[in-house]
């Protein structure tokens, strides 16, 4: 093993604004062995999220920062090639913070099983994994549907997004949603089942939102902040629900993050507006793996990837997520 | 009754920035007599409250604006000394919308009676009112505490937020009061029994809330929007309930209001942010006002009520809420 390189991006000092290739180091090094307790990942796919952003930032949040000369957090999926674990044993593919790297050596915590034979290895990193658990816990246990209900859902076009329109479908509510270009807004009319959509990039927002939701947003499942969440914060229907996902359009901020000029829309509207982190539904994955898995299984949830090949692409690949330029859950292929 | 006279403030214009005697047309009526399912009210004492700034704006909220032309909606109380209404006789003290006038000649919506021999009449303005009824349903069914929380209130000098601090000690839970001045903070800490308080006018609000709420804040009741909102939204403890109940600080802007620049503290901590209209527990004000006399009686809940004298003073008067100089509840004797 030890004549084997390691890939790996470690961050290299905290951006301001955007991160870019100079954010990382890119540093080969040997493969280690396990020590008792540890195993060896072969990485296999990626995840890239939006969340990644935060947890470059040196600040208080719902996990500790990346330390600076860390290789760079990433969810992934890949295969043990050697174990000194009693749970897991060579062969067994993982799902687990893995890294961005071409192999993890450590303790496998928090990781568990996957498949490939049940569903194809990237499904594990959206609908399967922890894209779909965001989308599936985040809209029903905090948004708390109803038939009948207007959704709205912004970014709709991405990995959490496309997934909460469709199951915003199966539990009967009418679904909005909001992305940038014609071919993303056909996409989720067309081929995702949403009953309208919002071009931001071509159209008024506010109007769109007054033409596709005449009777007001029941709930808003927001990952983007910034100008949308103010234009469905003044169009929403008493005792709605914002979910509070993300902000990917503040993210990148060098100035403070602004805040949503139009709060006091949850008071004239007795509304709420809640943020939601998924790993707090953990104990209650299995739950939503098993429905997320049968919807699939039926036709009626359909997984789109966005696949990029090859490590070295990493700063780069990860860009595209602020950028609008990606189609689906975002997935590097080691 | 024709020769006497109703004086009634009318509104003039719609304010931009803070109301003034100009926004109000002094107007001097014959006093009518009742039709058929109409009374005729003496007024007495009227409520002034942060919220009739939003009546007066031209925009739809959770009831309708006031009319140019029409008396400045005021809810008040007041002895019936003519009647047409089969519900209502001479001599009944009525709670309702009298509006800003010597009397009241209308349908009686929404009016109930009250009893100025079991408690004085401006008690059923403040904690035995509508301000008692937001600060019993807004704390309670909103802020959901939990003894031993720690709970924030800014106004809490004000009618609303000097009950919810009183009820939230009732409820076992350590009390931390935001108002503007040692001697409304003396007020708080010695007199109603608040375990803190910040001097929002001599100190750092962020100090203060780290000295105060070392652990964090779990409830945070917030009449008052803006720099406070975002202090506290920066201290928030995880699952916190922010009840949004008004924000006098942006009442009076000329420009957009500001937005909670920390909002994403929401999502960091997964927690919630929700307005309330009290008018929504309409159904449920029996229990609130069980609770409230019983507390008052036991010597549990004190109320406070600032009463100026002159119905010719409604402007003025009305503008020391936005100035912060009321302290407690601000009742206007007609």
């Amino acid at each position: 093993m030890s004549a084997q390189i390691n890939r790996q991006f470690q961050l290299a000092q905290r951006p301001v604004g955007a991160a870019t290739r100079d954010t990382f180091a890119y540093v080969e090094t040997p493969v280690g062995e396990p020590g008792p307790g540890q195993i060896l990942v072969k990485n296999q796919y990626l995840s890239l999220d939006p969340a990644m952003r935060g947890w470059m930032n040196d600040a208080k949040s719902y996990i500790a920062p990346v330390a600076i000369g860390d290789v760079m957090r990433a969810l992934g999926v890949g295969k043990v090639i050697a174990s000194q674990h009693p749970d897991f044993k060579v062969g067994d593919e993982v799902n687990g913070a893995l890294g961005v790297q071409d192999y993890f050596l450590g303790e496998p915590k928090g990781f568990y099983k996957v498949d490939s034979q049940r569903a194809p290895l990237p499904l594990y990193l959206s609908a399967l994994g922890m894209t779909g658990m965001t989308a599936y816990f985040g809209f029903l246990d905090v948004g708390l549907p109803q038939a009948g209900d207007t959704v709205v859902v912004s970014g709709a076009a991405g990995a959490v997004g496309s997934v909460v329109g469709q199951i915003a479908k199966i539990k009967g509510c009418r679904v909005v949603g909001i992305a940038g270009g014609a071919d993303k807004c056909r996409y989720l009319v067309d081929e995702l089942g949403f009953d309208g959509a919002i071009d931001y990039k071509a159209e008024d927002v506010n109007a769109g939102l007054k033409r596709e939701c005449p009777k007001g947003v029941n709930v808003f499942f927001d990952n983007v902040g910034g100008d949308i969440l103010d234009a469905v914060l003044a169009r929403l229907a008493p005792k709605a629900r914002v979910v509070i996902c993300g902000a990917i359009s503040q993210y990148n901020n060098k100035e403070a993050v602004r805040g949503p000029a139009n709060y006091l829309s949850l008071l004239v509207n007795r509304a709420r507006m809640e943020g939601m982190v998924v790993m707090d539904y953990a104990h209650r994955f299995q739950e939503g793996f098993k429905d997320m898995a049968t919807w699939i299984a039926e036709g009626k949830l359909k997984s789109k990837e966005d696949i990029v090949e090859g490590l070295e692409t990493f700063p780069e690949t990860l860009a595209k997520l602020f950028s609008g330029e990606n189609f689906g859950k975002l997935v590097l292929k080691v």
